[in-house]
Formats: structure tokens, C-alpha cells, sequence
């Protein structure tokens, strides 16, 4: 199944919600509202605005509430990217230039900000505290969980354990936050939004998983960034490990790690190209997305539900 | 009138909102949660959060409301001074040394978020929608002012509108934050809420204008920063401007923030304080006191009230 046609249920929803994230670029300070249009009138797939409203099409589909929960989600999304980029000194994203490099890190903190305070604004509006109190939540997981990987940036010693913490904090958190919100806005029964938790937060582990590979597989055309960017920034993802495990005494990543000499980038991407690795990474992935559909059997049998499990394939078949 | 007299009516409740500040840092991470008590464990005057109090207290006081709002104003407050730190690359702050100086740009990026992200959890603590919005908004205004002035930092040419409009995003937006959203959480009548912002917006101008003020005035040790700080980093605040008015031909300022040749720093404090402008920027902070209280007989005759009063006459004769 394409995207397009697993969106398909909720596809005039997310127009709208891609008119709103444009919207927010009208306001009284032009050079500012120059730099907001050209953060949002590109998008990436928008997965996590389509899980908000697709939780929230299983049950009683609200679109006053469903509406600004969706922009909001994008924006935070977009709003932790755009610091993102000024941590890691990216220069491009999505084959674009980022703020940073364009504006400066002054203005990519503030604009971040400013993201920020708008996503707060959206989720207001779904005058839900129980949701509010949620996104604020997933807010400090991501950040906490930046710190995190910030500080064991250039470190060869972390364990799984450590990879899934920080790739829970990073994404999975978010896409979780979108169809948790999803099932409450849409007045899910209770014993149902645990149920849609568990699907965001383990498809958006597979999801990174497959990232974290399509930084090894992919080309920097398809990426919009340079191949191999996880190991330049000295972020250690599950590929990398498995070489680590497979060949502990003399390994290019410890060596990059530990010299910083970008040679030993290639060979890890040829090593770890030539092995098993890259199939057993989707491996893990696949796991991770039976996991997110285990209990989604227990909600309402809708068009949406469905798109739910054709998401879950989508995204661990991603680049194979 | 002292600070702990004007505090009085809810000191017992200040001394819960540092406590619950301390907490905070009570996190997983222990790296985290060092630098985190680093940050709340000495905080200001802690003007925001008495506010919030003292206007609570002048209506229904309902400390389950009160307290997680005042303890969000304050972090709100801090993020948004960890974030300026990164951008205006300052050492120090309070006399201490800033989050960027010691662990860096990267980690005071994500610090600042992470502490948005608890005053969010805070602020939805409140259960109320309208209150919430009031509080993204405000991070709006402050993080669009930032990125205006930052902008217009080295430009000598702004007027006093400019000035005031700058001023109202950085500071005043957030005190009437504190005033309007007590009287909010303590059920106030409709029409006493325009009559605590416009206590809030105008105090926070005041209040600015003499902090400006002091930037000139005041020694290293009671600032906790340099002297003249405003102008090294390019910025045109009141006494400034009065400068330039008075002598718009040849004036330090503009020579400053045209060759950025530091010399002119102390010619410029030189002249202000050898000149009439810090009695009348005292006097324009006298007129916004005066405006902050203009309508404030208006609510109910308690001790915050007076308190209230007491703070207006308190911040335009600080450093007097």
C-alpha cells in the first residue's frame, strides 16, 4: 500500500491541517513570517497529524478537537527539528537548507520557540487538559531524552537498553502523543486508548528503526542529507551496534568514535552493507510493528482501522 | 516598602512554589537533574510567581489553581533566560555562571526546552483551557519579540515605539500572564481580569525600563552581570535612545553599534549618567507605575491589593 492510499480515509482532513500549519505563517512581523512559510509549506509525510486523526476516526471523529490536536503534533514535530538541526549543525533537511544554516542558531532557537508556543496554542484548543497535560509531557521526554543522547554522543558502550530508551524519547513518544490524543478526543472507551498508545509507541520505534537503516541504505538524494549523518554526529544507532557486536576488537566505529576520523565512515557503511545486519534490522522492526497491531483487533473494525494496519506495514517495508 | 513586606500576604505559598521548583529536578537522568537544581534552586526576586498569588488573593484563592500556575510563570521565566543566554552567548547571570558557559549552547538548547515543556505540564495542572491558551500565547509574544529584537540589535535607529513594543514581548507580556491568569484561577468577575493585565502589562514595562535603567546605574556585583551589558550585545534601550535624542549627530551609541568598537561603551554610560536622562527614564517608569495602578481601586480592598500597590511603588524606585 502507498501513503497516499492509507491516508485515503482521512485525506481532506489532512488538507486542511496542511492549511493551518500555512496559516500561522500570516502574522504582523514579515521577516518572521517569511522564515515560518518556509518551514511549513513543506512537510515531510505528515505520519503523525494522519495518526492523530486516524485514532481518532475509529471512534467518534471530532474535527473542532481532532484539528488543532493534528497541527499541534506537526508543530512540536517540527519545533524539536528545528533545534535539532542547530545542535547537530545540519546544514540541510529534506534536501532543503535548515534555519540555522540560513538564519543563524539565534534565530533556530527562538524560531524553535515560536513553534513551540503555536503547537501549545493548537492543543489548547482541543480544551482537553487530560491532552494538554499529555503533549506537555511528551515535550519533556523528547527533550530529556536529547540531553540524553547528547551527552553519549561518541560512545561505543551503550547497551540495546540505551538505543530503545533514547529512540522511545526521540520518536516514539510523539507518535504515541498522536494517537493516544486521537482515541481520547475522539471519546474512545478507556480501555481503548492504552490499546492505541501501544500501536504509537511501537510503530514509532519500528519507524525509527527503518530511519536509523535508510541512514546506511538510502542515497543522499532520497535522504535530503548527507548518508551516514548518525555516525558523523556521533550517534550510535542500531546498525552500528550490530557491527559493534559482530566484530568488538577491531571495529570502524569504535575508531571513529574514539579518533574522529571520518574515514572509517565508509568502511563502517560498506561493512555493514556487506552482513546480515541490514536484514536483521528490518527483523527488529517487523517485530516492533506485530507488536503495534497485537490489541488494535479490540478497537472498532472501521476504514481507519484498517489504514492503521496498513501503516504498520508500510513503515517497516520502508526502502526494502 | 520591602520586597518580603509586599511578599507577606502569601509568603507561605512562595516558599511551596520554590519548593515545587526544587522537585523538578528530582528526575531519572542524574545529569539532567543536577544542572536542573543548579538552575531553580536560587531564582530571582520571584516577581512572576508572587503575582499570580497576590492577584489570586485578591478574588476566590484556590491554591490547587494557584500553585501550579505560579510555579509555571517562573519556569516559563527561566527557559526564556536559558534560551537568551545561548543566543546572547552570556557568561553569567545572577552572578552565576549560565547553562551555556559551562555545559554549552547544545545542552542550554534542550534545557530551555525541557523546562517549556514542565511549565506546560504546570500550566495544564490548572484544568483550565482559557488559561492554557493565555500561556502559549505569551510564550508567542516573547519568542516573536526575541526574534525582533535580535533583529534589530545594532540598529540605532528605532524609535520609542520600537522600544516599547519590544519591551511589552520581553517582559510586560509575561507579568500580565501572571496577574490575569490569577485572577482567572481564583474565579474574579469578568470585568476585574482587563483590570489585572492592564496592572500586569504596565508594571512589566515599568519594571523593564528601570531594569534598563540599572544596566547603566548599578555595579557588576549587584547586577551579577557587567555593567553596559545592553549595549555590548547591541541592544537599545531607553537611556540609549535618550542619548541619541539629545545628541544625534556624534553619539557613542551609534558609533558603538557602527564600528562595534567597544571604547564607546564607557563614553556612552558616561554621559547618561552625567546628563537629566536617568531621572526622566525614572519618571517614564513612574508613569507606567501610575497607569498599572490606575484602575486597581477597582477590585476588592484586601492586603494584596495593597500589596499590589506596594509593588508598583517598589519597582519604579528600585536602585534610587
Amino acid at each position: 500500500m502507498e501513503l497516499s492510499e492509507i491516508y485515503a480515509p482521512v485525506q481532506t482532513d489532512l488538507n486542511l491541517v496542511r492549511d493551518t500549519l500555512r496559516s500561522i505563517s500570516r502574522i504582523d512581523y514579515h521577516w518572521l513570517s517569511d522564515q515560518l512559510l518556509y518551514l511549513v509549506k513543506e512537510t515531510g509525510k505528515g505520519i503523525r497529524p494522519a495518526l492523530t486523526l486516524l485514532s481518532g476516526e475509529s471512534f467518534t471523529y471530532n474535527l473542532t478537537y481532532l484539528l488543532p490536536m493534528a497541527v499541534s503534533v506537526e508543530l512540536m514535530h517540527t519545533a524539536t527539528l528545528v533545534h535539532d538541526d542547530a545542535i547537530d549543525k545540519s546544514d540541510t533537511r529534506r534536501g532543503k537548507a535548515t534555519i540555522n544554516s540560513i538564519w543563524g542558531d539565534e534565530v533556530a532557537i527562538l524560531m524553535g520557540d515560536y513553534l513551540f508556543a503555536k503547537a501549545g496554542e493548537f492543543v489548547s484548543d482541543t480544551q482537553t487538559p487530560r491532552v494538554i497535560k499529555l503533549f506537555s509531557q511528551t515535550l519533556g521526554i523528547i527533550s530529556s531524552g536529547e540531553i540524553n543522547q547528547f551527552r553519549g554522543s561518541y560512545n561505543a558502550n551503550q547497551t540495546r537498553e540505551d538505543y530503545f530508551r533514547r529512540i522511545y524519547g526521540k520518536t516514539a513518544s510523539l507518535f504515541s502523543l498522536s494517537t493516544q490524543s486521537g482515541a481520547i478526543l475522539a471519546k474512545a472507551p478507556e480501555a481503548a486508548v492504552p490499546v492505541m498508545k501501544e500501536y504509537g509507541d511501537n510503530l514509532g520505534i519500528a519507524f525509527q528503526i527503518v530511519d536509523d537503516i535508510l541512514d546506511f541504505t538510502s542515497t543522499e538524494e532520497a535522504l535530503g542529507k548527507p548518508v551516514g549523518s548518525d555516525l558523523t554526529q556521533g550517534t550510535l544507532t542500531l546498525p552500528a551496534m550490530m557491527l559493534i557486536e559482530k566484530y568488538p576488537d577491531d571495529n570502524p566505529v569504535k575508531r571513529l568514535f574514539e579518533t574522529k576520523n571520518s574515514a572509517n565512515i565508509a568502511q563502517a557503511i560498506d561493512m555493514i552493507l556487506n552482513s546480515s545486519i541490514i536484514g536483521d534490522c528490518y527483523q527488529v522492526a517487523s517485530v516492533y510493528c506485530e507488536k503495534a497491531c497485537r490489541n488494535l483487533n479490540t478497537v472498532p473494525d472501521t476504514i481507519s482501522r484498517r489504514a492503521l494496519f496498513g501503516l504498520a506495514e508500510f513503515v517497516k517495508s520502508q526502502g526494502k
